[in-house]
């Protein structure tokens, strides 16, 4: 992808149109893509029957198309056959903001909203590309050092793509925004950061001795942010000669 | 509440029967109510002329009511009024799990997801209470220490709640799950855990001379899990005497 492309905006249309507190709004793909590629986590709105489901999932991501995984035994089976819309959602919290009055309370946050149709990724060589994708996007080069995955494994899996076709990035960052009369209320104000950090690997019990993380792991060292971990690992990624276009 | 209403189960229907790995289900109020305490951010799906929307908010709890913000100007409001269904998921990402082979990767989590039908809280008395409770939830005793809301204020901010009709729980805690056959396959192999934690405070600039963060705000010190300490605070929250059943 040129950076031409990356520059793009998503088409602005009812669906996405941010409606409330538009400054915080963007249709930018660089600004939707760098939401999304700062995490795992996502969640995924569909419809069954009339009724809505917030289903959380792992989701990735190659050019403008989100991948999830799914089960074969899953009740969206029929619909997603067919295709059918979904809203897929990625949010980082990165602070409470407490302010002089309640209303006037916030929180620092950074979330994508992407629309599009899903459906089962039936395409053989997309699918076995997808399968490895979830495992080197986030691991790198990981994939063949694996077990190979099994014909039975993969049936078992039920890969679902969803091209963004609209999609809007909405991001809060920054201190306490008061009304001017209110500044001098002696109550406590300021911002309570949040992050989502790295622990310390916890291996395998039935580690083979010898074997330590490899280097290629390294991103997620103890401590280190899981957002910036995720977009460095995506980068990383994005240069593999597979993923050129 | 008493123990023995915490310790009923959420009825189990086709819209909240956990179908894939079911071992990790569970529909014990008790279960759901913790993963939801845990979380401030929540994602809601709802359906507007059949397109599923995914919008990330912040979420507080009653018993078996969840509140959420809306504004007047959204889109939604229309449905609301009516009534509408809507689905609201906590989750938390506490580890990556990496498997000697590509399918048995996965993620350690805690995800409780809740059916039910969202509604505008019109009452002005059910209203006036969430409006305080979305404060003095995360931060005990706050809202008598602000600026009072004005009714102007009140009249734009939208409350949304909805009863809990059904919901279920679904958490994977465990270390890395191989096929007994891959064990001596030659890879690193563990858990990278993740959590979310509290960052130094940043004060305001304006914040008047000698004011330092309340005692009541100690659960948000630097370097505490945030969902250990939105627990703490919803556990205090629930103890005060008017929401004492």
């Amino acid at each position: 992808m040129t950076d031409a492309q990356i520059d793009e905006a998503f088409p602005i249309t009812s669906r996405n149109r941010v409606k409330r507190l538009h400054e915080r709004g963007s249709y930018d793909r660089g600004a939707v893509f760098a939401i999304l590629d700062a995490g795992l986590l996502c969640h995924v709105a569909y419809v069954l029957d009339g009724q809505p489901y917030c289903t959380p999932t792992i989701h990735w991501r190659e050019d403008d198309v989100l991948y999830w995984h799914g089960s074969s035994a899953s009740r969206m089976l029929r619909h997603l056959r067919a295709g059918t819309p979904a809203c897929l959602t990625v949010s980082h919290l990165d602070g409470l903001v407490l302010a002089r009055s309640g209303f006037n309370h916030s929180a620092n946050y950074r979330s994508a909203m992407c629309f599009g149709t899903a459906r089962i990724i039936d395409d053989p060589e997309e699918k076995a590309r997808a399968l490895l994708g979830v495992v080197n996007r986030f691991y790198p080069d990981r994939a063949e050092t694996l077990r190979q995955t099994s014909t039975q494994e993969a049936k078992a899996t039920m890969v679902i793509g969803m091209r963004i076709e609209e999609a809007s990035a909405k991001t809060r960052a920054k201190g306490v925004g008061d009304d001017e009369e209110d500044y001098g209320h002696p109550v406590w104000a300021g911002v309570i950061p949040v992050r989502a950090v790295i622990g310390a690997e916890e291996p395998c019990p039935r580690l083979l001795p010898g074997l330590s993380r490899p280097e290629s792991l390294s991103a997620y060292r103890e401590g280190a942010r899981l957002d910036e971990a995720l977009t460095q690992t995506q980068r990383l990624y994005e240069r593999e000669p597979e993923h050129e276009h």
